[in-house]
């Protein structure tokens, strides 16, 4: 292209894997939902599970749903750049679309725990993490509550596992303060549209 | 602070040093100032300089403007982060205002060349560069002859230097092509915005 005067200067780039995670009850799942609405070229990563559609889960949107079988064949593939076995169910990030997104310039949002995270991060380095905190743990625990819907020893666990979670935390790239839920999606919306402009992401490497 | 359930996660963080460079005719100028006046906090970086003050430029504001002597003896005692002799005069960035922002937290941006800034990130590896292109060589052409100001030899010497510098794209952070001047300033915005949240800038390293 160097010796073409019309050349334009609007590149192609890889397509980006943004990975959040968040300590339960600092605003994740709402965050989340807003950055979609804000950028709808971002599209989420579904999962792999082998437990049951809950009521309103559809499959292909919130997760895909299937056996174990199905699950165990994949794994044994390799065909997951992440998996966990929880509470009796296989849930897993497929490795397919993730490559096909960033061969094809697509940014994906994946919404994950810290182990889940770290494993992504070995697999795709050049994944953007992002790390939600409420604005203190005196607001997670008064948020914990304010739900009333859990138990105190659900809270306590919670609560200990947020503080465990967080010693993670120095192996992300971004950290998001959710003291205010429109401040926190503009700082998250901020953070997509500047990795995008990256150097180091541009298929193309000379422009003179 | 890892018993204190009253924590808050307003970090203190170090300051950061933005380098923004262009070709001549990319419109650095407009974007630096239309950035100054979005972000308050956003400082420049005063240079040194052995040339006499133009009309209407202010001391300490613009430049300092110093003798050749003075200009000389902080250049052999390091004082300057880099430093360049053009066209019959000193020009220099001094490294202790640098130094002093990074410590404090403040964010300082330094508008130089593809020179100067390739010496600064020598010194300064955690820098953030910034390179604005225009929309294509052609829109930079139209737009140095739009001018009416300067003769053919002078648009074809920047020119000829524009894609000489543009060699250097590939070692800088972030591309802004400025097609729109709104869309720009947002995105450099944007930049500052996130990497003030990046967690390698964070002075705790521990919040659990």
């Amino acid at each position: 292209m160097s010796d073409d005067p019309d050349t334009d200067f609007t590149f192609a780039r890889q397509g980006i894997l943004f990975i959040i995670s968040a300590p339960s009850g600092a605003g994740k799942t709402t965050l989340a939902s807003r950055l979609f609405q804000a950028i709808p070229d971002l599209r989420p990563s579904i999962s792999y599970t082998t437990r049951a559609p809950r009521v309103g889960e559809v499959d292909g949107r919130d997760y895909h749903f299937v056996s174990e079988d199905h699950f165990v064949r994949m794994r044994d593939a390799e065909a997951f750049a992440e998996w966990a076995y929880v509470h009796d169910f296989y849930y897993g990030t497929p490795r397919a679309p993730v490559d096909e997104a960033i061969a094809e310039g697509r940014d994906l949002l994946l919404d994950i725990d810290v182990q889940g995270a770290k494993q992504l991060k070995g697999i795709y380095p050049e994944a953007v993490s992002l790390f939600v905190l409420p604005p203190s743990w005196q607001a997670l625990e008064q948020r914990l509550r304010g739900r009333g819907t859990d138990s105190e020893a659900v809270i306590t666990r919670r609560l200990h596992r947020a503080r465990e979670e967080a010693h993670a935390f120095p192996m992300y790239d971004y950290w998001i303060v959710n003291d205010d839920i429109d401040r926190a999606v503009s700082l998250l919306h901020a953070i997509l549209i500047a990795e995008r402009a990256r150097v180091a992401r541009l298929r193309t490497r000379s422009i003179a």
